[in-house]
């Protein structure tokens, strides 16, 4: 709150006048990042789109300043922050099911994909070893996690109903 | 830090000279969590064994009072508590190898896989969920993650060296 009042050239109190506390400012920052026009990349196959998406989530959360690690560590400790936190998420998920469609549209995957689960299999594995774990940045993992992913949907991992739990 | 002083009954400048922060705090009892004679669950397959590790770690993300997410949350805060949760989770990643020694010794997998590389593929998906999404806990994902790590490991998808880049 101090940098944002020092950068704005405003009084401490003002900041707190108009977002009551950091988890307010937080919210409205994860809120505004939300109102843009972002796409998921459209690389020409399923394998192709993870692998581009994954790198764009690899260079985001490896970013110098860390802004969406940040935010996200700052999510944990704010209810209003938290939930801002959720609807980006729910938000950049379901733009990311046009992936899924067009490989369907092309073939590649049964008509009855779980989008969502697909998605949270191939984007989980960077999240888990960057902000969780927090080992050193593999530049290999945004390939390796997209083409495992996409094995996982040919083999039928993410087929449903999974009717009578058959491949 | 209060809480801690009280329910020891000891002051509170006790609690800081012997662990100089809430950091230094968390960093014993994460390192105190990794003392013990965990081995991971032996289900006679690599889909069944990675299912009851899954269910495992489900159940300790959404256990109450939530202690292990909240030492997960407490380690964004402070370089030792950091620290000592690497500590932990490379001792956790590295017993669980096991499952994947066992898989391979079985024949369900090619005897160059990496290890690592499939387990956190197999248990990413629950603490992405649980931690980052938050969304509400999915009673199905810990059979579904697993199952999804197996189908991939099957297609080869952790088997290395790449080489030349096959299946």
């Amino acid at each position: 709150m101090d940098a944002v009042s020092a950068r704005a050239g405003v009084h401490r109190a003002t900041v707190y006048r108009r977002w009551g506390d950091v988890g307010g400012l937080l919210a409205d920052v994860l809120d505004a990042a939300g109102e843009d026009a972002w796409q998921p990349p459209d690389a020409g196959s399923l394998s192709g789109d993870l692998a581009a998406l994954n790198h764009e989530i690899q260079a985001a959360l490896t970013a110098q300043p860390p802004i969406v690690a940040a935010l996200i560590a700052a999510s944990f400790r704010s209810e209003k922050a938290d939930q801002a936190q959720q609807r980006l998420w729910e938000d950049r998920y379901a733009r990311c099911e046009i992936i899924v469609s067009r490989a369907i549209r092309r073939g590649e995957l049964p008509s009855h994909t779980d989008a969502r689960r697909l998605l949270v299999a191939a984007t989980a594995p960077l999240y888990h070893q960057l902000l969780i774990l927090r080992t050193t940045p593999d530049p290999r993992l945004p390939e390796h996690a997209a083409r495992t992913a996409a094995l996982a949907a040919s083999a039928g991992a993410f087929a449903e109903p999974p009717s009578s739990g058959g491949t």
